[in-house]
Protein backbone atom coordinates (compact mmCIF):
# COMPACT_ATOMS: atom_id res chain seq x y z
CA UNK A 1 0.00 0.00 0.00
CA UNK A 2 1.61 3.15 -0.72
CA UNK A 3 1.90 6.21 1.95
CA UNK A 4 1.89 9.75 0.84
CA UNK A 5 4.77 11.96 0.33
CA UNK A 6 3.18 15.37 0.07
CA UNK A 7 5.32 18.41 -2.16
CA UNK A 8 4.43 22.01 -1.24
CA UNK A 9 5.43 24.32 -3.35
CA UNK A 10 4.58 27.89 -5.06
CA UNK A 11 4.41 27.71 -8.42
CA UNK A 12 7.96 29.66 -8.78
CA UNK A 13 10.12 28.31 -10.86
CA UNK A 14 12.55 26.28 -8.58
CA UNK A 15 9.91 24.60 -7.51
CA UNK A 16 8.32 23.56 -10.81
CA UNK A 17 11.81 22.23 -11.98
CA UNK A 18 12.22 20.49 -8.32
CA UNK A 19 8.60 18.90 -8.90
CA UNK A 20 9.49 17.90 -12.31
CA UNK A 21 13.04 15.96 -10.95
CA UNK A 22 12.20 14.52 -7.83
CA UNK A 23 8.05 14.13 -7.05
CA UNK A 24 8.06 12.28 -10.35
CA UNK A 25 11.62 9.82 -9.58
CA UNK A 26 9.77 8.33 -6.02
CA UNK A 27 8.88 4.95 -6.29
CA UNK A 28 5.14 4.54 -7.44
CA UNK A 29 5.20 1.21 -5.72
CA UNK A 30 5.57 2.66 -2.16
CA UNK A 31 4.63 6.37 -2.90
CA UNK A 32 1.65 8.10 -3.90
CA UNK A 33 2.74 11.49 -4.21
CA UNK A 34 0.43 14.48 -3.48
CA UNK A 35 1.49 18.06 -4.87
CA UNK A 36 -0.32 21.16 -2.96
CA UNK A 37 0.50 25.08 -4.03
CA UNK A 38 0.35 27.06 -1.47
CA UNK A 39 -0.13 29.48 -3.15
CA UNK A 40 -3.61 28.51 -4.18
CA UNK A 41 -4.34 26.21 -0.80
CA UNK A 42 -3.45 28.94 1.62
CA UNK A 43 -5.35 27.07 4.43
CA UNK A 44 -2.63 24.74 3.69
CA UNK A 45 0.32 26.64 5.06
CA UNK A 46 -0.14 25.85 8.48
CA UNK A 47 -0.22 22.16 7.76
CA UNK A 48 3.28 22.86 6.14
CA UNK A 49 4.51 24.86 9.02
CA UNK A 50 2.99 22.20 11.16
CA UNK A 51 4.63 19.53 9.76
CA UNK A 52 8.14 21.27 9.93
CA UNK A 53 8.41 23.25 6.54
CA UNK A 54 10.51 26.25 6.58
CA UNK A 55 10.45 27.05 2.61
CA UNK A 56 9.06 25.95 -0.76
CA UNK A 57 9.25 23.73 -2.51
CA UNK A 58 9.69 20.91 0.29
CA UNK A 59 8.70 17.13 0.10
CA UNK A 60 7.57 15.44 3.15
CA UNK A 61 8.54 12.00 2.92
CA UNK A 62 7.57 9.33 5.77
CA UNK A 63 7.33 12.36 8.27
CA UNK A 64 10.93 14.04 7.43
CA UNK A 65 10.29 17.97 5.78
CA UNK A 66 12.77 17.85 2.60
CA UNK A 67 13.78 21.28 1.65
CA UNK A 68 14.93 20.66 -1.96
CA UNK A 69 17.17 24.06 -3.08
CA UNK A 70 15.17 27.04 -2.47
CA UNK A 71 12.01 29.05 -3.87
CA UNK A 72 10.16 30.92 -0.83
CA UNK A 73 10.24 30.76 2.37
CA UNK A 74 7.21 29.71 3.98
CA UNK A 75 6.73 32.85 6.10
CA UNK A 76 6.31 34.64 3.22
CA UNK A 77 3.16 32.81 1.84
CA UNK A 78 0.66 33.40 4.59
CA UNK B 1 17.70 1.16 -17.79
CA UNK B 2 17.67 2.50 -15.16
CA UNK B 3 19.63 5.90 -15.23
CA UNK B 4 22.29 7.04 -12.11
CA UNK B 5 21.29 9.78 -9.55
CA UNK B 6 24.08 10.76 -7.92
CA UNK B 7 23.80 11.57 -3.90
CA UNK B 8 26.37 13.48 -2.44
CA UNK B 9 26.74 13.96 1.23
CA UNK B 10 29.40 14.46 4.01
CA UNK B 11 28.86 11.98 6.90
CA UNK B 12 26.94 15.11 8.60
CA UNK B 13 23.23 13.94 10.43
CA UNK B 14 21.46 15.97 8.23
CA UNK B 15 23.26 13.89 5.84
CA UNK B 16 22.31 10.92 7.39
CA UNK B 17 18.77 11.32 7.49
CA UNK B 18 18.22 13.01 3.42
CA UNK B 19 20.04 9.69 2.52
CA UNK B 20 17.64 7.90 4.34
CA UNK B 21 14.47 9.72 3.41
CA UNK B 22 15.14 10.26 -0.32
CA UNK B 23 17.73 7.81 -1.78
CA UNK B 24 16.33 4.92 -0.62
CA UNK B 25 12.73 6.05 -1.64
CA UNK B 26 13.56 7.04 -5.59
CA UNK B 27 12.44 3.74 -8.02
CA UNK B 28 14.82 1.86 -8.65
CA UNK B 29 13.23 0.53 -11.89
CA UNK B 30 14.56 3.93 -12.87
CA UNK B 31 17.40 5.27 -10.84
CA UNK B 32 20.40 3.22 -9.49
CA UNK B 33 21.99 5.33 -6.38
CA UNK B 34 25.14 5.84 -6.25
CA UNK B 35 26.12 7.17 -2.93
CA UNK B 36 28.78 9.43 -2.76
CA UNK B 37 30.84 10.47 0.80
CA UNK B 38 32.79 13.73 -0.46
CA UNK B 39 34.75 13.40 3.05
CA UNK B 40 36.29 10.45 1.78
CA UNK B 41 36.32 11.32 -1.98
CA UNK B 42 37.79 14.72 -1.62
CA UNK B 43 38.82 13.71 -5.72
CA UNK B 44 34.88 13.82 -6.51
CA UNK B 45 34.39 17.15 -4.77
CA UNK B 46 35.60 18.75 -7.78
CA UNK B 47 33.14 17.02 -9.66
CA UNK B 48 30.18 17.99 -7.20
CA UNK B 49 30.74 21.41 -7.86
CA UNK B 50 31.01 20.59 -11.89
CA UNK B 51 27.58 19.73 -11.66
CA UNK B 52 26.33 22.51 -9.83
CA UNK B 53 26.12 21.13 -5.96
CA UNK B 54 27.10 24.07 -3.60
CA UNK B 55 25.77 22.19 -0.22
CA UNK B 56 25.10 18.68 1.05
CA UNK B 57 23.49 16.62 1.05
CA UNK B 58 22.81 16.89 -2.41
CA UNK B 59 20.92 14.42 -4.91
CA UNK B 60 22.05 14.93 -8.29
CA UNK B 61 19.21 13.64 -10.60
CA UNK B 62 19.20 13.66 -14.57
CA UNK B 63 21.40 16.86 -14.40
CA UNK B 64 19.60 18.64 -12.14
CA UNK B 65 21.59 19.57 -8.38
CA UNK B 66 18.92 19.22 -5.47
CA UNK B 67 20.23 20.26 -2.42
CA UNK B 68 18.20 18.49 0.23
CA UNK B 69 18.24 20.32 3.68
CA UNK B 70 21.37 21.48 4.85
CA UNK B 71 24.34 19.81 6.29
CA UNK B 72 27.50 21.68 4.77
CA UNK B 73 29.02 23.96 2.58
CA UNK B 74 30.35 22.32 -0.72
CA UNK B 75 33.50 24.88 -0.10
CA UNK B 76 34.29 23.71 3.44
CA UNK B 77 34.71 20.29 2.28
CA UNK B 78 37.51 20.84 -0.35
Amino acid sequence: MPTTATFYHAGCPVCVEAERAIAAALDPARFRVEIVHLGQAKARVAEARSLGVKSVPALVLDGVPLHINFGARLDDLG
